[in-house]
């Protein structure tokens, strides 16, 4: 079967969510004044994202946006810092610090060479507002923006990985996932998709172990989108 | 309230579906060696459209893409004109020469434009895979591609034009709906959007009269994208 299109997990695998949300942070408590941790702030923001969307996933919360999720533990990490009386625009300018997420030096450059050969879209628990407001800042090429948002289910369920094929308009098999979370990828490789895998060693800061990958677990293993371009050429 | 994001119809307003789908049929004819008065061929295809659209609106046919239904209008227009025995493959690449349609000269550099200063996406009745297709073929620069698949609920339900805001995280008031077509335009003025007309004079051949717009009717009346966009500026 050939492949056709190309899936791309973004929060990570396409973007620098722990540089550019430290950068927001630090420019947020200059203009206010105040100093804390804000890499740990960070850390503890991007920690609370699998469990707000496991409140929705399970039914306990009803469907909402990432932008909405982001928002729920900022306020309690807020409160936590004893950081009181953020005016709503700026509380609102803040959580969407991740609509201006920096990508990684080879993604648009890698970006670029694949959608030469091949359908480009986002697959992302990210709202679709979200991935492309990250896009038009960030310049990058998507030839569409699909969002778990659009199925009303996020990752890891199999409806996100399904959908987006059946968006696309191709098998699962023509459809390849591309992430840096092998655990986004099992779930990818379970619904039928082939997979990639792509290094992003600095994801969680320096010096953190990166993830274990077996050997052949996946389809192609890249050390970033311009090998990975290489491999698919 | 300030004007921040542009749906384009996609059908005649950005691209010129009859005289790409003649091109097609004509192709398609000299390879099988049939002489047929193609544009009147396209013609009906285009006809047959709204009254499958309707049938899937009002609960007679399940939801299907619009590939589905221009599939099923093609094979009666070719068993009425007498075409038979053309392989599956023909078929299915005929088609889908409504992924191929060429944007009118303006189209490109005109949303090009646009880009600047509003996130742009389509909001048609095609499906997602037909509208990514057709923008990479021909350049579209989309920040995003919304199609009423993305809501199962086909222009002019109300529901598309709102889905759209939503997923724009915008106010309906926000979003502005462009358009050749006075009747989308008045439902999505009827959804809270604001309008922008664009003549497209060309669309259904040349000698046609072109649709009545009353004066005051809609927000912008435009000749073409680069004078919307000069407009918008």
């Amino acid at each position: 079967m050939t492949l056709r299109a190309l899936a791309f997990d973004v929060f990570g695998t396409v973007v620098d969510w722990r540089g550019s949300v430290v950068r927001e942070l630090t420019a947020f408590g200059e203009a206010r004044g105040v100093q804390r941790d804000w890499a740990r702030f960070t850390d503890d923001w991007r920690a609370g994202y699998p469990a707000a969307m496991n409140r929705v996933r399970t039914g306990e919360l009803p469907w909402l946006k990432i932008d909405a999720l982001h928002r729920m533990i900022l306020d309690v990490l807020l409160a936590d810092a004893g950081i009181a009386d953020v005016p709503e625009a700026d509380l609102d300018h803040l959580n969407r610090a991740w609509h201006r997420l920096d990508p990684w030096p080879d993604s648009v450059a890698g970006l670029t060479r694949l959608k030469e050969s091949y359908t480009i879209t986002t697959l992302s628990n990210g709202n679709l507002s979200l991935l492309t407001n990250m896009a038009k800042r960030a310049g990058l090429p998507w030839d569409c923006v699909i969002s778990a948002e659009l199925f009303r289910h996020y990752k890891p369920d199999p409806e996100a990985y399904l959908g987006c094929a059946d968006l696309l308009d191709v098998d699962p098999g023509e459809l390849a996932l591309v992430a840096a979370h092998p655990s986004d990828l099992r779930a990818a490789r379970d619904a039928g998709l082939r997979t990639a895998y792509v290094a992003r060693p600095l994801e969680r800061g320096p010096g953190r172990e990166p993830p274990r990958v077996e050997d052949g677990e996946f389809d192609y293993v890249a050390a970033d989108f311009l090998d990975l371009a290489g491999q698919l050429a």
